[in-house]
């Protein structure tokens, strides 16, 4: 799955399923990313504690609606499932109006959109529809049902590992607990597996470690069963909204010098982007990079949490991402990857004057003309700055040279036997 | 005293007594904020060495003039203490003006303002006058009389201290040397005997020290006499020009990045206000800040030092300082005391992901939305930053929350076990 | 040698000579500069190992042309040396346009210019000549001559030392190995001989070692040769291109922090100038910032290093360079030698609170009312900041007043004994 058309089939595929924190939403999720990539997949039982936290009861639902006086459905979870507030308690009575308005939840300034409410924590219930679908109910009674289970089971996570060379890892999170809701997070779901299938065929030298976990509480219990295995973590993405039609935006990690946001930075300034610096909402980089980790972890979204005013509502549908941000999204990613992969720290192993570059041919071999001289402009970089202090992405930045151009020339020094890592 | 008509009469109560480094103008001074203060005053013999320097003679003054052939006085001190030169010794002698001149002072610029001249440290003597009044005086003898002594005496200076929970001591230093000039520094008085009032009804975390003392060699003085107590100043405010219609201007310390530069900074921003940076002249926190001591001691004025034509004349007068500035100044202080109070450096107890606060009920008792919003925010940048490194201070500038709202947040957290100081 | 007419006299003298890396040209252009400075003369035998280099064999040429069907020298070496492209192998043959054309370089955009190319580690030979020459050149068949010499001789170099009071030394490096160049590096080479005499004249504090040597090998034959003297090298320059009528350009030593460094952009600021950073190419500063070296050795000329039309042609010919260019770059040098000799750092003995410089007469010999204004401003940041961490020239930067005006206050507090070295 590479194209931007691929992604997109598979955005509308998962779109219709109602996910949640838990459930059978998650499950059938995980079903159709497991057609795609061999996953790990864990189940981690209700009652469950997990640092701070503890594995809640689980939630599944098969129907839910509200009926008028003729039997007829005007609110109808068949129709969408965002018309139920997540994590809705179990409800069958008859009500006027007037109480079950206490009950709905609409956007006034979005008259035809539905929103996108849940209640994880506190044990309620409650509907949302649009405006002008509220506008036009009579005052009268209604028969209100919502047919959900709140019972021991457990929540859901996967895993999925791309092997590299060194045991040292970067993880790449996607939250699967929205619903019907296609840029948050679907589309980050699809680049995301398509990232991974593309890494596959490369033989990387980081482990790249795939997490496909309900937000907050699935980062968390990630976190909580891996305690040995967080310092392997050297580099992370959360990856979300990867779809929509604005430019690119990176969050910097806690530490805002991260490597990773190094990297980023450099990635992102040929495209149109924006860069924002850590805050403590948003997505799962709030736990990567909680004070106890501070993870080397960033975010990358096109416009981010909360940016949008499709943000959190039935607009924010398979219409509103396209195959082509997916794409670019993912080329992004896939530069990123191709700088963390290759950037280094080399010393250099004759620090004293320059080595005679021509002795060794390291002049001939250059080729063309102003290639030769980027070339070699670039080997007399990394000679000066190889003494252990400076990756090659940060040689990259002090000389004003492409990192490609850098990365070949420690290569060919490397090869010369000039410089060792 | 509360209210800038109460420090206005009290500047305008302190203006005519004429004082100097030492002798009773001083005495007679502190017998004033006496009746504001409760105050423990100190006398310290001529001879006494303070640090580097000797505590002088004292000198009084009871007449001095400048008196024509026919006995009119045509400079007289009972008009204007600023006539003459502090620290003058004795003359009584007939001379031409010829001679006479090169003992005047005037301000060729301002031809109607009388100069404020001193020569402690050198034995001289000399009137200051108006332009105007020395062009009007006829070429002819003159008698010449200051009736001053300089004798073996003291240096006197007096504390008020409010005491604090902790040891830890905050330093508001005031010198209280200058004769006749009302913001240099009698409205730095009033506003320093407001601010004690007003931190005595509240019980306050810190001790906060108020030094009434001479310019220079007071602050010597108060240094060489506490060289145990000095470690426990740990922030302080030189106060000085504090009614001029100039808007406020903060000094920073010799450190630059002390505590107090961070509070003044924070609590000036959103007030017209300039910063500069540390110079070794202007008052008292040349002392303060001397490398020995690089004491966490700033400067407050409205126009700094020698900043505008007033300065040291005889136009410094009552009418130059008014009530409303020196409100605005005293406002400025209690802001700053308010932050200074509150701020400290938390530790995360939960540091690994977020603790849930929705269980500890921390976003229930939120109350209307936009405030339970901005509480949150409030709370997550405290639990995040909250590392041992970053004050509640450095929290508000990095989130770009008020230190009210971060305060807030940081107070439920430590109530409900989450953090630690 | 001061002026800037005699700086030019020399260039013009020094211009004919044919220079390479090795060889008599070098000799015989450190026999000149033995005329006006007292020169120790190195010569390293060729095969001798210099860090990672080996002193190659030593080239001269006698004679060298391209002669047409007549006889007629069409390019002719005792023109111009330029003509021959440094390090040709011999060669006597006959050989059509066509064949001898890929020995032939010139420049088509600068049609009238010769270039000057160099060979000296890849055995070849070749001509260089306006491209209107070759242009006039029919198809014919062609005498092709270089009567030149490669064989086993030495590497000549000199140095000239002007001793200081300290061991600490100063080192100012010229490459001697450009043939008829007339800003690289004749001016640079008159300049050198005229701060070097100039220098003689006082008694510096430090040792000032002044380096004649060609390009790369001659600082590589050095460096290897002075190993254990490296770590007396405090402060450097590599002066080149001094003599073009562009603005001063200061290229920074790789540390970018280094005394040479502040020194220089504090006396450039006040002239037109350029500053830029570090890079490794250009001239000797390369082997210097060698990261095992790492010294504190910046880069000093006009318009820097091929950063002009004429750079490595016939057109940098004595014309381009002017007596008024070499003199102002002679100026600031001799401003920063004057900054780096007075640079220090100072404690202050009375650390307590300020002393009194009143008693000790540090008021009353101050003479001019504004100047005493500045020279006690002076005074008071040098005795603030006297903490052994600022350099005089810190203090200078911080206060905003000349490094002179800071210089007599030090050395006024010193005689005092208010602080020591």
């Amino acid at each position: 799955m590479r194209t931007g058309a691929e992604m997109h089939a598979l955005v509308e595929r998962l779109y219709p399923i109602c996910r949640s924190i838990t459930g059978d939403g998650v499950r059938r999720t995980l079903d159709v990313i497991g057609e795609h990539l061999a996953l790990e997949r864990h189940e981690v039982p209700t009652g469950t504690p997990v640092l701070d936290w503890t594995i809640p009861r689980e939630w599944n639902i098969r129907d839910a609606y509200v009926a008028d006086g003729t039997g007829r459905r005007v609110v109808d979870f068949a129709e969408h499932n965002l018309h139920v507030v997540g994590y809705s308690v179990p409800v069958n009575r008859r009500m006027p109006l007037a109480e079950l308005r206490e009950h709905l939840h609409t956007l006034p300034d979005h008259p035809q959109w539905i929103p996108y409410r849940t209640s994880y924590y506190a044990p309620t219930w409650g509907f949302c529809l649009s405006q002008e679908k509220l506008d036009a109910l009579p005052e009268a009674e209604y028969e209100v049902v919502i047919d959900s289970t709140l019972a021991d089971g457990g929540l859901s996570y996967a895993e999925h590992v791309v092997p590299g060379t060194v045991t040292d890892e970067v993880i790449v999170s996607c939250h699967v607990c929205h619903p019907s809701l296609a840029n948050d997070n679907l589309a980050g779901i699809a680049v995301a597996i398509s990232l991974a299938q593309a890494l596959a065929e490369t033989k990387p030298r980081y482990t790249y470690r795939f997490l496909f976990a309900p937000g907050t509480i699935g980062s968390i219990t990630w976190l909580a069963r891996n305690a040995e295995r967080i310092d392997r973590v050297k580099h992370g993405l959360v990856l979300a909204c990867a779809g929509d039609p604005g430019p690119l935006t990176y969050k910097e990690s806690r530490r805002g010098d991260a490597e990773i946001d190094e990297v980023m930075r450099y990635v992102l300034r040929e495209r149109p982007h924006r860069t924002v610096e850590f805050s403590p909402y948003g997505y799962d980089e709030r736990q990567f990079c909680s004070p106890g980790f501070n993870l080397g972890v960033g975010s990358l979204t096109r416009t981010p949490y909360a940016g949008y005013p499709e943000y959190h509502t039935s607009a924010d549908n398979p219409g509103f991402v396209s195959p082509e941000a997916m794409e670019d999204t993912l080329a992004a990613l896939q530069d990123a990857v191709g700088v963390l992969e290759r950037n280094r720290r080399y010393v250099n192993l004759s620090p004293y004057g320059e080595p005679q570059l021509g002795r060794r041919g390291l002049y001939d071999s250059l080729g063309g003309r102003s290639d030769a001289k980027q070339a070699q402009l670039a080997m007399l970089w990394v000679l000066n700055l190889s003494d252990g202090e400076h990756s090659l992405l940060d040689i990259a930045e002090r000389s004003g040279l492409s990192f490609d151009v850098v990365a070949v020339a420690a290569r060919a020094l490397h090869d010369a036997g000039l410089v060792k890592e």
